[in-house]
């Protein structure tokens, strides 16, 4: 953003110049958008669903799903059936069997890559204090799961399985996983199921009868990663049951669908084309904005729109760089994997740094689109409207200050009032979202009601009163206010010289 | 809109021609509000709910039904199970057989047309490149759907049956299909189904054996239209299950219940006398427009109204040429249907050209009640409201601006964001409406926060904030503040002679 | 209203009055109000709640309920099981027999009065005209229903059943009833069924084996009247099932839960004395606005109050009438009903009427409520709220032609587009409610888009556009405009002498 | 609040003594904050949701669940089914005895404390008048429940069962609980169900046989406490079914998640430490109310800071005490359980004030919060933001005066229409919510129109007209209104000396 500054004197020239960097600039967004839309594609939603479906909706014995596990028995319910029937595909719809060459795929489709591994975490016996009270009535006492409270014995088996040994997150190569409670270490009891239903299904029989999951148990994962060929997308995939200190059970779910190969078809050669010329400009940029750093010093960093080029630049250099990261280290576990086809395949890693770099890109792309703002800023209705903004932008702090210390009061009381019964009040975020949700009209009063009878739709009535009516409508007061104030005092200012009376110009020359 | 514009010396004069003009004006439009209330009737939305919950809402013997068909298995059960039972009535209810001349009657009422139609569209094998690495592990590979990758081997079949031989869209005298993830064309693999129960259930087991949906199959299409006697109206149904690359099975369905023959009772030929009349209006409404547009030339093309009143001579004519096509194409269809009962009965064709055809005419009525607006415009209330709008258009205009690229940039980061996971933000489209549902006050927060636990709710207050508070409250500001200065302008200036006055001067001879 | 008028020179008299009225006023508001809740109570939702439960969502062989009929076959299951046993209970829980006199009561609580009834409504074969090009194929045709299309032929049946004879209106002494398609006379095929679950299960087999619904059958009610002695109230329950001409079945039904005998405990006493209290009020009443329209004659209909004081009186006489009426009618059905327990309890009329009466008195409270805002509005901060209603009253009306029009032209174009997809466009009403709804955001729009995929989204956008903000903004703009007018003026006028001075003198005395 | 008012005069100093006071008040805030979380936590919600999913979503033998009863039969069936398989675990998950040290634990890990117990309470026969038409018919009637109704003869019974005996609410040693339709005495019919399986279902079998739930029979409990060693939680749960007068049953049910015990890990002495701070603070803060209160006598109460002030810590000491009574009374009942482990354990009593107390603290914090405002007041911003509530009070006040007229005009009018069918009106408290709900945007038009399909719709319309569109847009007026005039006084008025200025200075130097 160098040349607008330094022609502020002259008008037209300054109009010009404008002109010229918007171009460039509306270049540089096309090709960001090229570039990540080319990276996604509706597919992907279809293929989380197919995969989400199968395994999360699929009914076992008695008739529940992942979804509705409330208990461990249900648990091994999910994995003797839907689990292993999901995993395995070993005959053609009409029952003939498929040829070996075509089994180990999903849905016919989406190559199992290794083996699926079970994974369980411990908390050990007496991780907590028993009142005294209970002191002889209750002997055990196993905590809520923190890593330090880790159960680490492993039990000597005899019969091959390694599910009964710990194994810290180093042997693993593991990560920590945010589940619903908790959360949890890279660490644990690991156990891969076999090659076909026959195999798994013994492993599992095998863990049930042992009791593999005890009284200490909070967490078990279900992990395995899938490949279709067809769209060239990896779908790692994370079932996970928690078993809280509570008792019952607790499912959650993580499907990844990404992109790891990036190219393969002629479409994906044009998208590299486009991401080599980003590649370019981002130099340019970083040039053009080292150049200023240089000449304005710290004053550079006082303006809003130089902190956008930065950011945009930072995510960008990131990117590129897990870019290529990326296209090495797939190809490595891949050829690891097709050489080992009998282990466990983790994808863990690599798809959950995929969507973060997904993330960080669609966040570079959004704050591009802001900065087409800055081009667009000197036409007069424009700045109508963002100098209404800029002006009430100190009215609307003290608003907002206001407004967020009733704001968390409310969220403060919902939680102590209706925490231990409505899940939309469970936990301080919960209640605050629970609260803004309310303001857009969507919620649900009849919880509120059954929660509390009478502070319920009291707590209800102040809120929506107070925040809703009174705050909301004095929001829209101070917006309303200063914009007639605003237009009023446009009015009598000259009419500045506009792009419109460029274009003018070189319509009537 | 001829005589207006001349006699604008004259005031009242002017009103006392207005005021003819909008007589005619007002009986154009009920002439034209009886002929499309008269081609539909609330029996339509009953006869699609019948044939809707008949087809997609009753279970097969696992208890799922059409709209919860996941694979290919799922369509299987479907067919030998809702599909077969619902085509071919042939007891009644308390088991006693029908004559064979009520058979045949869906539901007793709906005869079957002809025979149904199972039709498919496959991709050929290797349509898609494999990446090296997998290159040894995965040897077949189909691509998503699309025209040019369509698998066109025909196998050559011991059975009498044409389902394996592939034919052109010219040969089978089809049409392209738009369901949920492509646009697939009207060519393929064809076969009748039989004109009974045990027909049909057999010619479905053979391709069950035979394994008829393959692994390149992309979509399957059932066929077949219904008559009701009762109440004169044709149902063409297409129900379609499409076989994505990723696996799995997604299905969509298409109910067009249309009235293709048009006079039969005395209540349609009513209509028929209405529909002359408006043949009479369109005409002389041609010839009004032609003078004008003679008379003034080019200019002629700037008023909107002008715009308007052509769209709608325009709409009519065709859909005037439509009904014509329409009556003579269904009575040659019907004699041959009735002729050679024993194939496939077309009526795709007709059935879509008849719903684009109703939705034509619905457009034109419409813009029709839109011109309404002309004819009342001169009073002075009106005239406010009217100016109103007028005056803030440009301010409008440039906040559209403003609101557009915010709402674009949103639109992208959450497609981007949200789109491998949820459904709202699964294309570009979805995402655009499920912002623009939010300002409205329906959404699901919940599938926000799953789909990413920290991203999600900040990308939902941000657009909150953002949009429903600062925006819709600017929108309101800009309204606000030029209705009181419009109101200001108007309180000084004379009032003008309005229609009201003419009808007190009326009243008071 | 009379002192209130003669008044009006001296400002301090006319308070004193206006108060003295109004306190008599509150006296027979609460008087009215003692009245309206003494007829009512929760609990009458409950013994709806119960019986719909009962009848509506109990489960037959196949799993369905009355809710979920599709057709003639459901019906039938319906019949044979969740109504017979819901209708005979025999035994209790744990399978004892019940004695003889426990026996007749549902759910031992709620004597069913006399026999339950069937009744169907017949279309005579050919009551419609079948297209040219099907004549030599469709034979019958049966039209959908009409009072004038009735079936009236009457089969000789040997087994003593009345079922197959047709009984006109004042033979069944019956009255017609609106369901969802169509309002169906009172007359028909009728048969009681018996006083055990054997009885009535072999009248409804059969009713099935005869086939007694025919493809003529348009309707079929189930008919019967419990009383529950405990808390002194009537159900009156009409189950509905219709056969549309599309074929399949419709189900609807009707609980009314009323309260036929009045006078049983001491509370009931005292509502009665309240009654009389209210008689004496009205008759005061009419005395006043007689003397009021003899001296004002017409110009007493000019003003508002005057109307809605008639009103009331006009509603409460009506009341009063038919409270007497019912009275003496109802005993006279019970004492008939106790000699003769074998025949059908017919409480049809009387809690029709009953209904009407209980919404009739409802909306003369609610009158008489809005009433109060007379008594007070010469208070200053009303004055400022209600003038402003008033002024911009003229504007409000001329906005609300224009968004009627438009309003009206998207439900047209709704219905028309969407009118056979979409339950909730299915007819104009329907149509014109759906897009009030949506305004308050309260909508469906994945229905829109699975109806057209393209004209769906864009007419949800252009109406919520225009609709929503636009109009409902511009709507806003006058409101505000116009109080701030309002309260310019009012500042500048002087002050009023007012209620409150009124206390405030009475309190410095 | 002593120093600020002293200093008035002094503006520097004031703004250093409230500056001082602010923050030792923010340290008091932060003591109370940490003590209201630290009583709480997100495994609340947890415990609560795995207990009532296990009670009240586990199915039994015909598929419904505790939350689909409708019969008394439904209430036995779950009582043998879910109840009874959910109080008593013997085995783990497959199938092998627990040992008996193990058992007595719920989900493996929840100590039931002491027999679960169920009690009755039934009316008398003959509690109510039949009316003379059915006197002869109907000889027994059971009115609706009222604790001066309670039938309270015993019965005699041979078999060492208790729960045939009526014990009164001394003797129970209980207390009234509110339920869905009445509020029910402490008294009844109890009886202690067993310690294994086999010993309750022994108990209910016989209850059942002897038709233990009779006609008369309005409400019956299921009573018992869980204690969670791991998380140090007890959660009393009660399921209710009630048996109203009209037949059939209602379920309810409390699960009330407290944590009797307080003390127990270092966290919680952390705790400890905080609530003896907030004690010294709360001494602190009486002794300068009371020399407040000394100095300016009545005029002290007329502050709405003060009452405020008082409030908080009234609640505070209230609590204290329940503390200290809580944590003796807890202590002498798990001692006595201990000893007797065979009897009931009644936590009703304390469970029921613990979330008394938790609510009142809540409430007491949330005033906290909210007299942050006192502190912050003299900032401009904030004081022309407080000072338009204040100027717009009054006017607001007519307002609410006539919105509340025209708003319990409707919801008494929306009670008596739709009152005996759509639960959402089914009383005055729901239809008032309802309607407020309906502003919101959150209502269900379809229940209204089936209620009455004319009446339904246009008390809807008019609804949202009056109340939606025009008095919440007057509302709007009044506060946009005041907003402007206030903002152009502040503009005319010398800017004060202000805390930011304060703090510049302080900079400056
Ligand atoms: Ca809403």
């Amino acid at each position: 953003t160098r040349q607008t500054e330094e022609t502020k004197g002259n008008r037209e020239l300054h109009v010009k110049t404008t002109l010229r960097e918007l171009i460039i600039y509306l270049v540089f967004l096309i090709i960001l958008c090229v570039v990540t839309f080319g990276m996604t594609s509706t597919t992907m939603y279809y293929y989380t669903k197919v995969m989400s479906d199968l395994f999360l909706d699929t009914t076992h014995e008695s008739g529940g799903t992942f979804r509705t596990i409330t208990n461990v028995e249900d648990f091994w319910k999910f994995a003797r059936g839907p689990l292993v029937r999901g995993l395995h595909w070993e005959t053609w719809y009409n029952n003939d069997a498929l040829p070996p060459s075509e089994q180990g795929y999903i849905y016919y489709e989406n190559k199992l890559l290794g083996l699926p591994r079970l994974r369980q975490l411990k908390v050990s016996s007496n991780s907590c204090v028993v009142h005294e009270n209970f002191k002889d009535v209750i002997r055990e006492c196993y905590d809520s799961y923190s890593s330090n409270l880790e159960d680490k014995t492993s039990v000597v088996n005899l019969d091959n399985y390694t599910a009964f040994t710990y194994k810290t997150e180093e042997e693993l190569d593991g990560s920590s996983h945010e589940a619903t409670i908790a959360t949890y270490s890279g660490a644990g009891y690991v156990q891969n199921l076999g090659k076909t239903q026959n195999e798994s299904l013994e492993v599992i029989n095998y863990l049930f009868k042992k009791l593999w999951i005890t009284r200490g148990t909070r967490v078990a994962f279900v992990d395995f990663t899938v490949y279709n060929a067809n769209i060239n997308l990896f779908c790692a995939i994370r079932l996970i049951v928690e078993f809280p200190a509570t008792g019952g059970a607790i499912p959650s779910w993580d499907f990844r669908t990404v992109k790891l190969i990036r190219y393969v078809t002629i479409k994906d050669y044009f998208i590299m084309a486009c991401e080599f010329i980003f590649v370019l400009f981002i130099a340019y940029y970083i040039v053009e904005e080292a150049l200023e750093i240089k000449k304005h010093k710290l004053s550079y960093f006082k303006s809003l729109w130089n902190i956008l080029d930065l950011t945009v630049i930072i995510i960008a250099l990131l990117c590129i760089a897990f870019d290529i990261y990326r296209t090495v280290e797939v190809d490595n576990k891949l050829s690891e994997l097709i050489s080992h086809p009998d282990q466990y395949a983790d994808f863990e890693f690599l798809s959950y740094w995929q969507t973060r770099f997904d993330n960080a890109i669609a966040i570079a792309v959004f704050f591009a689109w802001v900065k087409i703002f800055k081009y667009i800023s000197f036409n007069k209705t424009m700045t109508q409207l963002s100098s209404t903004l800029g002006r009430c932008a100190k009215d609307l702090l003290g608003f907002a200050v206001m407004f967020f210390i009733i704001f968390l009061a409310f969220t403060q009381l919902g939680y102590l009032l209706f925490g231990t019964q409505v899940k939309d009040f469970s936990n301080f975020g919960n209640s605050f979202f629970t609260l803004f949700r309310i303001i857009l009209g969507d919620f649900d009063f009849h919880q509120l009601e059954a929660a509390n009878r009478y502070l319920g739709p009291i707590f209800f009535m102040l809120f929506v009163f107070f925040v809703f009516f009174v705050l909301i409508n004095m929001f829209l007061a101070i917006i309303n206010d200063t914009y007639s104030e605003v237009k009023g005092d446009m009015a009598n200012q000259m009419n500045e010289f506009e792009m419109t009376d460029y274009f003018k110009r070189g319509y009537q020359k």
